[in-house]
């Protein structure tokens, strides 16, 4: 998905200046940096109120990240589940004792980890069903904070308007002419307000809790396979149950 | 559904287009290209920032099936389903193995080569509940691209509009007869954001979730049958249970 | 309620029509059939590409027999239920068989057919309760067509009036005056807007989900009843557990 | 919290009038009978199509106890119960029998006469869980009118407002001195119908819902201390659990 | 999080005067205490008539403890528990009654006094599950109060500009310069309105939102804590069950 959407980003913007280019002979209108600090600051000041600066850059980090990879390959981890339920199977839990050191996902390896520790099914099941489950909440929840952002730059935009026009209206009276260019500068920062919360805060929101839905069916097909090794389930039944979780037109994929 | 509602999606956009061209006389101001392009490229690239473009296309091609095709016919696989009951009871399960190839339905022909291939009961209903939640899950939020196409489409259309504006108004001051016509150019994006979310985005967000739950239906009604067949339940209650997923006004429909 | 509400209606729209009689000395500038057009037609042509024609009539229906009718008489059902309980207990359930055909509502005849032809206590439950389910999410997903119109009008009443803005804008420069009555035709369509979603589509969606609530409820009422049949649950126990699903100051009023 | 919320109520109002007052030197513009009639007219009809007039009025009297009354004493109800489980114990439940006509609440009385009756168990928590969940749902469902209206009120304001507009333009041209007074007249609904919906129906819909919730956390305190006198549970444990049900501040207020 | 938010804040706060006092010349047009007295008398008027003083104070302590105080110390709860759970499998419950009185949380010193008073793990994990759901129950709805007033102050903002446009448009006619300054004092209770709705209510609201859900997951914790010291689990399952509820990168961070 990488190339594409930079190509479609880069196209997009492009667009949007060369219309706004075009429609107008005097760029300069556009350009009002007291109107983008009261944007741009009362959002931020705002969003400080609420939530630490740490955890807004987290959530931007995972955006970036988000951005630049690719799809979780979640095909990728059932194959190697049904591989390791074999092996167990084959040479015992010992084995995998092993194996574990290898593994990349953190997830995964603790998992691994207690069930050749021996804990009981019902054990590791609450265990990991409790740490998905505060994975999914504390991740969706951190998301928010792009989606009160969205939230706020269209008010502070507006905010910025009103206070333009009220400075406008006040000295309003003797020189007609001077409404003009005032308005456009007080109407710039409703547009800026509206390009922060629908070109930026959205689709960081909208990507970052993609992205941790699918890290969350990612967590329960491991949390499955775990499980299904725990049971030593035959590796027919682990393909089954686990290819379930890929999107519906790839149930077919994975071939024993 | 299908030819009453391309007549009167024809007729409804042929009254928007004449009581358009009835009530101006020059019908250029309408169009506007560089207006058009904020919108349709700022709502294009606001949305492949969050999804990839395989998937904007997918959910797309739901929709077009959605459209041209009929209501799925449920009761039709009710009836089959109660027959496929009545031969594993007479026959064995070992006959329903030379009817799967068959089958057209890839979720029915999968269920049916598990229960001949020996799963449990429980085994069964563990793999097809997580499909089927899988696949509501995944398709219900892949329409929400349109969702969000929708939300998004009016703000690009009011950023065009104020972009206009201020363009217009930064000129203002010598002649005031040139305002009226930079103003409905300016209004013109407005219009078009309006118009490609009612229009366009909305009504195919919606279309693809009625698909979605309609299709979510029928799997459910293949799993209750599945699990029907396995447990040898007789063919009546078969019916009376899988007929309750049909609308209520077709409950007494299908009679044994 | 049906008597009252009709006067109230009558009284509200005619206070509506004589203010606006009041507020002006020519009623003609309210009488704008292309904006009519632009408002209704829209409506109709983006409902029409998510909904089939036959659902709207049928859920419109729904909405005519729940404005004309009384409420669901929940409390007669109720007596009739402890009645079935009595008579089961004395006579057996083969008595019941003799009472079936002069049961109107199809859900309970069903229910008690199935009782009689032997079905056991745990599949009555399943089958019953799959029944209400689906007619309740069905129907109530159906009055969300009511509830999609009422959000597309305004909008329409709002593409209207851009459409007469834009049309009035683009000849303006020369005759001032004739702004007022060119602006005032373009804002009729907002005003059909607002009127279509608060006068028509608003109220006809509460009402239609009022009333599959209570149907809801009383398939609720009716289900219990069946299940206390097949488990001869004494009658004061049937008439304690059903009187919780009237309104709670009725709870006293059914005596046994 | 009586006395304060009068005051306070009264405060405001005074501060909402005096400041209306001390910004016009005429008063009469803001008094619009027409205008009234549309707004007020309006919303009535419209919530007159879906609910009945009964329902309405049975709502506003139950908001007009809450703003009168005290919170609701739960704590008392907790150490009434406490002591009920003492005497139980102490005197068998016979002895409960003596009591029931004493007590006020009719939720408590009718749940002891059940048990006293001879109800098991699961029959008393089965019919007492059933009558909270109605309740809940029908009486949270009835503040929903006050939402609806709430909604309703500000676009009727705005519809009667685009009368007025409409009217006053269709008669501009001649006397431009004639659109301010019109123009007031007009924006005088949307005041009305902001202020309706921001005064009355939001705060009588929210009052109510607290309301709501207070009772049914009442009702379910009552049911837990019905059940623990049932099972005899000892009168610490009684206490310790229905104490939960308090604001936590209170956690430790009941004491032994 | 404390400096760096102060910081954030106060420069916030800064560039939004700056930029205010740099687009006026006359920034006594931005105080208007009429405006004023309007936005915040109505808001408060309309609060305190669905919430007592005492509530919406308590809820504005809670946010300035939580803006004044670090997170909470999950990390170190966990470690304390996993040692109590040491102690009392070395010494036995007895041992834990010593440590009580040393105990500062006071959900945790009743879970641990319940647990050496001999209540049995069921009756333990009902009491305390019931504390928890009432806690964030009834605390969230206390975080309304300021989602309630956050919808109320733009709605009485637009009340106040209502109000200034009426009075200023009855008066309209004569003198058009008197215009610009008399909108100019009406626009400013709208901007009040944005500014108290975005810069003090969301951000309280949402801040207290967020500390009832950190507090609700440490009664979590505490709560799994007291029933593993019941149950005397190894304190390695304490442990590796207990970092679940931590944020996701910590899960490592406690070592045994």
């Amino acid at each position: 998905m990488n190339i594409a959407t930079i190509i479609g980003i880069i196209c997009g913007v492009a667009i949007l200046c060369g219309a706004t280019y075009m429609s107008t002979d005097s760029v300069d209108v556009f350009l009002n940096p007291a109107g983008f600090a009261i944007v741009f600051g009362g959002t931020i000041a705002a969003t400080f109120i609420c939530y630490p600066l740490k955890e807004v850059m987290r959530v931007l980090s995972v955006f970036m990240t988000a951005l630049g990879a690719e799809e979780l390959p979640i095909g990728n981890y059932i194959k190697a589940l049904v591989d390791l339920s074999k092996q167990a199977s084959a040479h015992g839990e010992e084995h995998l004792e092993t194996l574990i050191p290898r593994i990349d996902n953190e997830f995964l390896r603790d998992g691994l980890q207690m069930l050749v520790d021996g804990y009981s099914k019902h054990e590791l099941r609450e265990i990991l069903d409790n740490r998905i489950q505060q994975f999914h909440e504390q991740e969706y929840s951190a998301a928010g904070i792009y989606r009160t952002m969205a939230r706020l730059s269209p008010a502070f935009g507006i905010i910025g308007t009103l206070i333009g026009l009220i400075a406008m209206m006040q000295a309003m009276g003797e020189d007609i002419a001077a409404i003009g260019p005032a308005m456009a500068t007080a109407l710039t920062t409703t547009l800026y307000g509206a390009l922060f919360a629908n070109m930026f805060f959205t689709p960081i929101a909208i990507k970052v809790e993609k992205r941790v839905e699918e890290r969350t069916i990612l967590m329960c097909v491991l949390r499955d396979g775990i499980l299904f090794i725990k049971e030593k389930t035959p590796a027919p039944i682990v393909r089954d149950k686990l290819t379930g979780y890929l999107p519906p037109k790839r149930w077919s994929s994975i071939k024993g």
